[in-house]
């Protein structure tokens, strides 16, 4: 939405269009050098930060939806994105504090109560990752501020985003036994310590490093180089990188990495 | 939808009690001695067979929607219930053979364009698991058959409902590594071979015999019984059963088994 008349339109004829009563959340993760973060906005309107979301155009699938919208604030197409859960709760919305004041002021249309946007609606949970370090957060007319956060450091969210971000990072490090995550994530030639990172800090716990990577390259998942990387006196660890013939085809199969 | 004007008030103002643009469908997984099988309906204005399903009311949960459409085809309340993914791509009712005769001859209502059920809806797809020799099929008003299917020979389905039951029994496969699954699948008392039977059956493949069923006892899902079985000469294995408040707890945490 990057014009005030897009929105104007959208607010006014959104559901000729867009399917009404679902829209999609996106729980954005960004890793970097051992750092974790969650992409997260700031509508003019709403007291609380939210996960970036939106609607469903009538002749998208909901995962080139998912798309549109991380490329919308990340300005990265294609990114790794899974759904994880649909939430419908008939309350999760019930203790989001929305200024119709301010939303007036941005918008400069006061919606009645048969807008389509006013109804119930149930959201479909997407969780995507990204190197944080390669994005620009690109905020618009309604979401006036769009930033990294801390994993560790998060601001309560509004509507039920405080659960749909649990829900999602609970389904993504589940995931990440059935999934190689990592293309992208990572230098494109890395050691194995580097790899063995990203993990420890996507799972936010301990791996064992002996046996871990070995996985990957038992898998074919991981090519070892002829490269080393000199990192001190007597330390130049080989250098690997992905398989991505492999890789993509574990992507779609999810195989299972535990 | 057990009567007739039920089924009217339905069709002609379910929109003020139900979510439009929204339905759910629930792959039933049942299990019996080794045989693994899948619940469908037959509707009498729909030439294939599909997946149960309804709509989910607005004063419900995605998951007390599930479980009330479950209850309703199963006779079985709480039923293991799982949500697995949410189906929208915008082709997926296209296939659908609908005789709009025959639907006329059930509802005696010809619906016009305008009508709720008639604009795209988006499915959220929930998988159960029972045993199905406890179920008493149910049919209704428009689902005039409903009945179990072996798992290895379903017939094609209508709608997106062919790629809904492969995602689903590839989520339950997956997911069964994370929760134990088998309270009532199995008898109160049951033998180490009759669990691995179990896991084996929902898994589709071979699973180390050795290995499995320790993974649940250290665990403490399983209890080791004090009683044995009598099954022949020189064969009386030992009966375990299932430690109800710490299933429970790795239910509802999603212990990893694997």
């Amino acid at each position: 939405m990057q014009t005030e008349e897009q929105l104007r339109d959208f607010i006014l004829n959104g559901q000729l269009y867009y399917i009404p009563h679902v829209s999609l959340d996106c729980a954005i993760f960004g890793y970097h050098e051992q750092q974790l973060k969650l992409l997260l906005i700031k509508h003019k309107a709403i007291k609380d930060w939210c996960l970036p979301g939106g609607y469903i155009k009538r002749t998208e699938t909901l995962v080139q939806a998912a798309n549109r919208n991380v490329k919308e604030r990340t300005g990265i197409d294609n990114l790794f994105l899974q759904q994880f859960k649909t939430f419908g709760d008939p309350d999760r919305a019930k203790t989001s504090q929305f200024d119709e004041d301010k939303w007036f002021e941005t918008v400069g249309i006061r919606i009645d109560k048969t807008n389509w946007l006013i109804d119930q609606t149930i959201s479909v949970g997407f969780y995507a990752i990204t190197d944080f370090s390669r994005t620009e957060p690109q905020s618009d007319v309604l979401a006036v501020q769009c930033a990294w956060f801390d994993i560790d450091s998060l601001p309560k969210l509004d509507f039920d985003h405080d659960e749909m971000v649990k829900e999602a990072l609970h389904t993504m490090r589940v995931q990440l036994y059935h999934y190689p995550i990592g293309y992208n994530l990572l230098p494109e030639k890395f050691t194995l310590s580097e790899i063995h990172a990203l993990y420890e800090t996507l799972l936010g716990k301990k791996l064992d490093i002996s046996n871990f990577p070995k996985k990957l390259i038992a898998l074919g998942l991981l090519k070892k180089l002829d490269e080393k990387r000199s990192i001190g006196a007597h330390r130049s660890p080989h250098l690997y990188m992905f398989d991505k013939e492999k890789y993509d085809e574990a992507l779609k199969e999810g195989l299972v990495l535990s």
